[in-house]
C-alpha cells in the first residue's frame, strides 16, 4: 500500500464500491503502475466485477472522440446512470502520457460525482494499453459504474486493441476525413458495433454515411448477426446523441441475448490473462538475463545469428 | 518448399539477390505465413543483411501516404537505387489484408525491375506487424534493396510499431488535419526524424507547419542530438520530393557518424527477438493445453478466478 492513507486493500476497495472517487482513483493508480499490491487488489474486485457495460469508442485524430464521450456521459447521467471515463492517449514526451488534465477534456463532469474520469498514457511500450485498461475498467466497474467508456485516440492497431476490451465498439466518423477507401484501409469496417458520422452539419456527412453503409453491407453476416447501424451527430452540440445512445443499449441488448456477450467476455479474458502471463515471462527473461538479451540482440544487429536462432536461445533459457 | 518451382531456400536466397522479383516475392510468401521454413530462410538471409536503409512513412488517414510514397521511390530511382516498398495494411474483412492491388497503389512503378512492392496485412492480430513486417525487411535488404520503404497507415500503437522498425521515421501531416493538440494527441511528436507537411498548397500548410516546429522545438533534446526538420510537400505533383529526400538522406548520415545506427538496430533487434521468442511460448502454451486456456477464460470471465491469477496458472505450467 502507499503509505498516505494507508489504507489496506480491501478498505480502499470498500471506499470505493461506496463510491468514494479518491479511493477510485488510488485503485486505479494501483493497477496502473504495476503496483506490488496488483495481484491484491485484481483478487479483491474480483467478486465485484462484471456488470459494468464497457463502451469503447474509437476513430481518428478529429473526429471529435472527446467532445463526443462528453456528450455521451451528459446523456447516460441524465438518464441516472452512474459512469467511468478511461481516456487512453498514447504517450507523448510534452505530456507525459496524458496531454490535458481531464478537467479540461471532460469540463462539464469534472465536478460530478457519479462520474470517474481518468486519462491513462499507454506509455509507449507495446501492449501497454492491453495490459493495464482492463484492470482499469475491473476496478470501475467494481465502483459501480453502470457503464465504462473507454476512449482511446488512434487508427489501427491501438483499435483493434480497443475492440478487444469493450462489449460495444462506437467508432466515429466525420465528413471530409477521407474517401471511403480510407476509411477501410484504417481497417474500421471490421471492428464497430455502432458507427456515427460526427459533425454531421457539415458539408459531405450524408455522403460519408452513403459511403459507410454501402461498404457495411457488402460486409458478410450470417443469419442472426449484428448488423451495425450507422446515425448521425453532432457532439459539440447534443444533436443525435440520444438516438446514439439508444443504438448502443440496443447492441447491449442483442449482446446479452444471443449469447455473444459471454463469447466475447472469455475472448476478452483469454487475451488479457495471455498478455499477463506474456508479460511475466518476459519480466524472467528481463530479470534473469538482461544484459544476456543485449549481448544477443547486438550479435542480431551486426548479423552474427538470426533473430529466429537467438529468440530459440531466450526460450530454451526460459 | 512449395512444390511448385520447387527451389530450395539457397536456390531462392541466390536467384532473390540476383535481382529476380519472383524469388523476392516467394521469400516474403514465406516469411509472412510462418512457413516451416521461416527459420531456414532467415538463416540464409542472415549473411546478406544490414546494408539497406530502412525508411518508415506514417500519417493519418488521407495526409497522402502512399501518394507521397510513390513521389519518394520516383526520387531514389531517379537517384539510380533500388528500392522496396511494403506497404502495411490492417486487415479488414473486406480485403483479406491488401485493400488495393499493388499495381493500384503504386501505379508508377509496377513495371520498374529495380523497385518491389509489397502489401502486407497486419492480420488483425496484435503484433503481426511487429513480427513479420521485420522478416519482409530482412529479405529486401538481402535482394539488394538500397532503401527499404515500410509504409503504414495509422496512428498510434502501429505508428510506435513503425518507429520500432526503422532507421528512419518520416512523419506526414496535411493542412487542415485537426490542431496542434490532435496532432500532439496522435503520438506523433515522440517518434519522426523528418516530418513533412504535404498538400502544402492547402490553405492552412504554413499553419500546419509552424505549428508542428513549435511543438517540436519544446522537446528537451541533448547536445548534438539530431533536431527533426519540417519540410513541406505537394507528392501529387513532385513539389519538395527532392528536398525531403535530402533531409532523410542527411539523417541517414547522422545516423552512421553519430553510432545512433548501431544502437536502434540493437534495440530493434532486441525487440524482434523478444516477439519472436514470446510468440514461440505463445504456440507452446496453444499447443499444450488451448482448451484449458479457454476454460481458464471462461472462469475469468465469470469471475471465478481474478486474470493475475489464471496467468500465475499458466506460467507455472511453461
Amino acid at each position: 500500500m502507499t503509505r498516505r492513507g494507508a489504507s489496506s486493500v480491501p478498505d480502499l476497495v470498500a471506499r470505493a464500491r461506496d463510491g468514494e472517487a479518491a479511493a477510485v482513483a488510488r485503485l486505479i493508480t494501483l493497477v496502473e503502475t504495476d503496483s506490488p499490491v496488483l495481484r491484491e487488489v485484481m483478487a479483491a474486485l474480483r467478486a465485484h466485477t462484471g456488470r459494468a457495460h464497457v463502451l469503447g469508442i474509437t476513430g481518428a485524430p478529429g473526429v471529435g472522440k472527446s467532445t463526443s464521450t462528453n456528450a455521451l456521459v451528459a446523456a447516460l447521467r441524465a438518464d441516472g446512470r452512474r459512469v467511468g471515463v478511461l481516456a487512453i492517449d498514447p504517450s507523448s514526451p510534452f505530456s507525459g502520457g496524458a496531454l490535458l488534465g481531464d478537467r479540461v477534456r471532460m469540463g462539464d463532469h469534472a465536478l460530478d460525482p457519479e462520474v470517474y474520469i481518468r486519462s491513462m498514457g499507454a506509455r509507449g511500450h507495446l501492449g501497454g494499453l492491453a495490459r493495464s485498461t482492463p484492470q482499469a475498467v475491473r476496478v470501475l466497474d467494481a465502483a459501480g459504474c453502470d457503464v465504462v467508456v473507454v476512449e482511446t485516440v488512434g487508427v489501427g492497431q491501438s483499435e483493434v486493441e480497443v475492440a478487444g476490451l469493450a462489449d460495444t465498439t462506437l467508432v466515429l466518423l466525420a465528413p471530409g476525413m477521407g474517401d471511403g477507401i480510407q476509411a477501410a484501409k484504417a481497417g474500421i469496417l471490421e471492428i464497430g458495433d455502432v458507427y456515427a458520422v460526427n459533425k454531421a452539419d457539415r458539408e459531405g456527412a450524408d455522403r460519408t454515411r452513403r459511403e459507410l453503409r454501402t461498404m457495411l453491407s457488402m460486409a458478410e453476416r450470417p443469419e442472426g448477426a449484428w448488423r451495425p447501424p450507422v446515425v448521425q451527430t453532432v457532439a459539440s452540440t447534443g444533436e443525435g446523441i440520444d438516438g446514439l445512445l439508444a443504438e448502443v443499449d440496443r447492441h447491449a441488448a442483442w449482446l446479452a441475448e444471443s449469447g455473444e456477450l459471454a463469447r466475447r467476455r472469455t475472448d476478452r479474458a483469454r487475451s488479457e490473462v495471455e498478455a499477463i502471463a506474456l508479460a511475466a515471462v518476459r519480466e524472467r527473461w528481463e530479470r534473469a538475463g538482461g544484459s544476456d538479451l543485449h549481448a544477443l540482440a547486438e550479435r542480431v544487429a551486426r548479423g552474427d545469428v538470426d533473430p529466429y536462432a537467438a529468440a530459440d536461445e531466450i526460450v530454451a533459457g526460459t
